[in-house]
């Protein structure tokens, strides 16, 4: 099959890129002594965990038990739900999946830590369990110091649970610009201070669990660091550009879109817009826009309505007409990936494999 | 199945709720002597189009042919497709669509009118068309005058196509207030001289078809207009409530989530996003909120990532602990509706009945 039969709008992916992302990651992770766990969200697809697990990969990561299910097809040693799992339905499951591989939860609260343990007991499963600290993001995690010693002594008190270590997503570093440099040097403070308090309360520590994407391939400037969680890595997006941890050379994954329609003057509209895309921003905006078209670079993808990408044309290289088709590099592929139903994967110009987006849309 | 039974984050909706919105609209349609034609994008779903149709609705709209292709289901007698469809894959499906119930398009280039009627020639079925009039969104649709009457002449002329008339989106109307007011009067200027124009030059317009949803009380208003295609009205949602088109209690649809953490003081985390709300914006928003919290309406959800829900409690009017429950009215339940794969149809505290949203990602 060729990209010209693709039906738009369409995920296409070039296999080189993504393939070269991998390599690199799994290259880096490996030269600095880091296991690897890559979070599964962005791709959801069980094939391409496949993958990250051969190129290197230690573990999985994921966000929800549905996802924990769907990637237990790609047979991975460990798997982390980097999420408090709340209520007895969700716990009953991650206990059928701790059957089938090692599982660890990220949590930070006594109460989620107390359910856990209930529904291992009840499920006759051992769980891991990563202390979440709050490093700056102010979104989960607990504070560092008694906060969350207290927090690792209820889990380890805990039956049926292990305590394994730390989890935290230093979410607040946008860049590692200077001001990023900073953040960084402080986060080795940071953790210094919690491996010290942990040592001196007689609290093992074998997992410190963290990082970010814009701080990806500085993770080992972060001292004390033992895992990292990358997701985004696989695809880039136009927020790892932004973030520095990409080119634009880098990015494997763009949308296939149609021109619809040309009828206002230094306009075009394409056959994708919120439900293709998704409406994230860029994370850093200097101005509103939702994606790089790769054929005209000086094109402003500025508006959208669900069906409607408006492009705006004043300062575009190319012209176009009703029936040509771009590619646009979305601001925020985990987003965008859960709006499809499949990915083409292109070598060149030919559709090499195509495959299922298998946990799209598993919300709970 | 008690509401308690749920696995969150969950799309809810109160049948009664969603009952008054059906029956409101069909019976302010049936009174004004204007065709209902809804559009099915807001729920997606081949149940709620039999409803639409039950009570009133003369045919369905939709955005895609995959959507035509799904709603079939519901056996309209009549499928608008209010969006240009380019691309000899997309126009091959359209035919066998066309073959099996009347299908219309609209429509704003030569170039879609005649590779439509290329398509509807070689599957042997007549296709109508509407000419797409830009009434002041710049979005699609050509200018009145000449560019509209000469696409109609060149819709009239093409084999296998059905000129029926012309279709427009006053999305540039935000509510009616006394801009909207005076912006509506201009609508139906606007009509009026279309009206005179395809007079003067022979050529019968069977529909008029347009609206919006910030508009549809007022549609009697616009003078020309014999169809309305609301789509939001099933469900409402916050924008709704924005373009004074309902209240808070017309509301039908919410997203359930459960509170994941609660570790840092005066917030909450709830266990939906950007995957499960999406992140539209309020279309006009005085700041930049993604829900309502129905159980402490004080409470701004104020920021979101992927999986979490940052909702500051600074004015709450509850207090809250991991593991509670909220409903929370989405900005724009179009595209949250899209993110969900089913939907729990409740009375009361009990779930009547649960529903696919059958054409989720269904985007070519």
């Amino acid at each position: 099959m060729h990209v010209s039969e693709i039906d738009t709008p369409a995920l296409v992916v070039d296999l080189d890129i993504m393939e070269r992302n991998l390599a690199r990651v799994a290259g880096y992770a490996r030269e600095h002594g880091l296991r690897l766990r890559p979070h599964t969200k962005t791709h959801k697809s069980v094939r391409l965990a496949r993958r990250q697990i051969a190129s290197g990969a230690a573990g999985l990561t994921v966000a929800k038990v549905s996802e924990a299910e769907t990637m237990l097809g790609a047979e991975p040693d460990d798997v982390l739900v980097a999420y408090p799992i709340i209520g007895p339905t969700k716990l009953a499951r991650l206990t059928q999946v701790a059957r089938q591989t090692r599982v660890t939860v990220a949590l930070d609260s006594a109460y989620a830590a107390g359910q856990l343990s209930d529904a291992a007991r009840a499920g006759q499963v051992e769980i891991g369990v990563l202390a979440e600290v709050d490093a700056g993001l102010g979104r989960v995690g607990v504070n560092p110091g008694e906060p969350l010693l207290e927090l690792a002594r209820t889990i380890e008190k805990l039956p049926h649970l292990r305590f394994a270590g730390i989890a935290f997503y230093p979410g607040h570093i946008k860049s590692v610009d200077e001001t990023g440099r900073r953040a960084l040097a402080q986060l080795s403070e940071f953790l210094r201070g919690i491996l010290d308090d942990f040592r001196a309360a007689g609290i093992e520590i074998a997992i410190v669990s963290g990082g970010s994407t814009p701080t990806l391939f500085h993770s080992h400037e972060i001292q004390g660091l033992t895992e990292i969680r990358p997701g985004t890595y696989v695809f880039n997006d136009l927020n790892t550009i932004g973030s520095g941890a990409c080119a634009l050379e880098d990015c494997a994954a763009t949308i296939l879109a149609t021109v619809v329609s040309t009828a206002r003057p230094g306009q075009m509209i394409i056959d994708g817009g919120s439900k293709t895309f998704s409406s994230d921003r860029l994370a850093n905006p200097a101005e509103v826009t939702f994606g790089h078209v790769v054929e005209a670079p000086g094109a402003r993808f500025h508006k959208m309505n669900e069906e409607h990408g408006f492009i705006d044309l004043a300062h575009a290289e190319a012209g176009f007409r009703v029936g040509d088709r771009v590619h646009v590099i979305p601001n925020h592929i985990c987003v965008a990936v859960n709006l499809h139903e499949k990915v083409y994967g292109l070598r060149g110009d030919t559709v090499e494999e195509v495959w299922p987006v298998d946990a799209r849309g598993k919300l709970q």
